[in-house]
């Protein structure tokens, strides 16, 4: 097949279609900006079960996203589009890296969720940049911003309650978007990447136990143990609700 | 004297007038967050004369400031504030961490001037905050921050022409601001602090190479030498304009 592209979770090739791309979820798993890398077993089939399911609801509820078809249980068929170089992080719990860098307790639940845009570039460590720092850099539009945030806070608003009918708490995740490229529709912000416990903080909400609880890619960073057997346990949950 | 706070640059003593205290300019110089610790001969009276000379300008263009008079060489009294824990910092040419930060190269001239909000916490390192984050921390209100920015740019655009006829340019400069105390007034925001060869990068004009035509701290900072001329010449360009 022809390969367009390999990230750290995905692979992504062409197909017979124009302007659609096939991507081929891995097990790989990395963290601290890939000096931390290992596998997860199943995680490639998990993730793009759980993507899949999650990208379906969106759809239905009215947010753009590349999703097309599951074709595999580790392949999903997505419109091809040109990733903006942003992660949009939208938090409703301090966690992760925003407890150490301004020094929040993790687990404080913040009184409005918030959302971040970070520099999607390895070599500077992706680093967060302000509405004003995409600017300078062109790496998006004024007004795209403007529409990411929008569009984090409506999937956040979306993704918060189901994950809440499944018994979990969604304490932050990470959004990628892309611009679409099928002629008449050039430059629409679609949704891109994945939704999965590898780009979502998720807490069991049974479990007070702040090791215990989590359900999402810290099992690996924090070398917590039963990382297959938490991913298992969020898609199983998932795939229960209906989209 | 009744010493009320001393910081790395200046002290703060109360004085027999409520509501006015004395800063003392110190000769002490620090870098990189206080690892780099040193002595600039002279700096304390240098830089209480540019101060005294930068407020009374600002002063006459309508900003605000805690200033009131210049009392000995290397200190002035001025109006107690409750300063706000953030440095607002304006951008005119990438130089310093920006440069390292989003890996834009020094010396590029920025196509709109950006303003950056830093939180003042040391153990943190001073880290990047954007207004959510500065809403959720407390640090200033939505509206202080709208403020703050408009008060940065304008105090940009009066200094960069000030600068401009003394023959340098104004590269980047930290501010910070402090709410008023006196009845009557309390919560007027307030230019504070100090603006200097420690809180500027200045550029001489007329040098194109780039480390001699360094005029400010950098020249200590990155061990530059001819550090207390540069703050000399600086103070006499600028005493030399009227105000």
């Amino acid at each position: 097949m022809d390969k367009r592209y390999e990230g750290k979770a995905k692979i992504l090739y062409a197909t017979e279609e124009p302007g659609v791309l096939l991507a081929q979820f891995k097990d790989d798993a990395t963290a601290f900006n890939a000096q931390k890398r290992g596998t997860i077993l199943g995680k490639g089939q998990i993730n793009c079960s759980i993507s899949t399911h999650l990208f379906q609801f969106l759809e239905r509820a009215g947010v753009a996203t590349h999703f097309l078809a599951q074709t595999a249980p580790d392949q999903m068929r997505v419109k091809a589009v040109q990733i903006l170089p942003l992660e949009v992080v939208v938090r409703n719990i301090a966690a992760g890296t925003l407890t150490r860098r301004l020094g929040i307790k993790s687990g404080t639940v913040l009184k409005h969720s918030l959302v971040e845009f970070f520099y999607k570039n390895d070599e500077l460590g992706d680093p967060l940049v302000t509405p004003d720092h995409i600017e300078l850099l062109a790496l998006a539009t004024p007004e795209q911003v403007d529409r990411l945030r929008e569009l984090a806070l409506e999937v956040n608003a979306l993704l918060s309650g189901f994950f809440e009918r499944c018994g979990i708490i969604l304490v932050d995740f990470k959004l990628e978007f892309g611009l679409e490229q099928m002629p008449g529709s050039v430059g629409n912000l679609l949704l891109a990447d994945e939704i999965s416990p590898d780009t979502c903080r998720l807490w069991d909400r049974q479990s007070l136990d702040p090791y215990d609880r989590v359900l999402d890619k810290d099992r690996f960073r924090l070398d917590l143990g039963n990382v297959e057997a938490a991913y298992q346990k969020v898609m199983e949950r998932i795939l229960a609700q209906p989209v």
